[in-house]
């Protein structure tokens, strides 16, 4: 990508890419700045409900504070003998997914000058519950795979919507995390 | 585990733990039933902005349908230009993990017989930008780690308190999904 590119004013999907391409400017020549901080807190309810609550965050090289504290729920449906007060945690994950990989296409479009009408998503991910159970230790506890379906309508030829997808898979945060392995450091009191 | 082991009703964590060891053993003799698949729908709303629904899923050999649907919503702070109506996909994913591992640790302390007071989950993760922007490839777009630190209030010993938490983690879906990779299909339009 240059800077010098247009940044197709004349098509709107509500993304400021003039000032995501000043930031990567500016990162390119400060990559300290470039390292973030991502932060959850998470709050015991009872059973198997719990809410998270997500407020500042590290970037820029500075503490980063938002004027209003973000919560998500969590919880077990009832064929798992609890409450259904809100989605499960792999369901949360998946909506994460889906929401990353959206937020990258609007990006892209809006970068390459594309138009878009709509962007719909839809996730289906295999779980064998004989893994968190504990019935098989060959099964793992997570997701077998997961099967993400695009409709978007944009005035763009079909290739080229592809492509937009093909670009935010590419550079998607949360595609990395589930299609890669992270490192997960857990303490305790 | 073996279904004979008494199910601790002298402490109340909410969690259901005869029933859980029920579907176990029924799940044991029908691994067909224990075949899930989770959903989500995803909604482009503007800019980075999507919502995403989280309605029925499919498990124990049928459609499951809740008498509700959940909503997540995800943005991108003011930092990359964007409106910050929500939080990020990655502090959803966190959000995610930390609730899995504690609808874990409430499961196991009942399974125990410890009596849980508060649990509290810190998560933070690290994350250059240089990755998601494209302007190093030896950069991954994901979290470099993740550190979660629990602080748990419990009738119990540090070292059986520490026990909860190895277990949950052994257990955890989406801490499976974050530590391991897991292929994801995407197809358009």
């Amino acid at each position: 990508m240059s800077t010098t590119t247009p940044t197709n004013a004349k098509v709107n999907n509500g993304v400021n890419v003039t000032a995501l391409l000043g930031a990567r400017e500016a990162l390119e020549k400060a990559p300290e700045a470039a390292q973030f901080k991502w932060r959850a807190g998470c709050e015991w309810l009872n059973g198997t409900h719990s809410r998270s609550a997500i407020g500042a965050f590290f970037g820029l090289g500075a503490e980063q504070s938002r004027d209003k504290t973000f919560t998500v729920e969590a919880d077990h449906p009832q064929v798992f003998a609890s409450e259904d007060n809100a989605p499960t945690p792999v369901e949360i994950v998946l909506s994460g997914l889906a929401s990353c990989l959206t937020a990258g296409v609007a990006a892209v479009a809006q970068r390459r000058g594309i138009q878009l009408h709509s962007v719909k998503a839809t996730l289906e991910a295999d779980m064998d519950l004989q893994g968190i159970l504990g019935i098989d230790d060959d099964v793992r506890n997570g997701f077998g795979a997961i099967r993400v379906h695009f409709d978007i309508r944009a005035d763009a030829s079909e290739d080229d919507i592809k492509a937009l997808v093909a670009q935010s898979q590419k550079r998607s945060a949360v595609f990395d995390v589930v299609t890669n392995p992270t490192s997960v450091f857990v303490t305790v009191n």
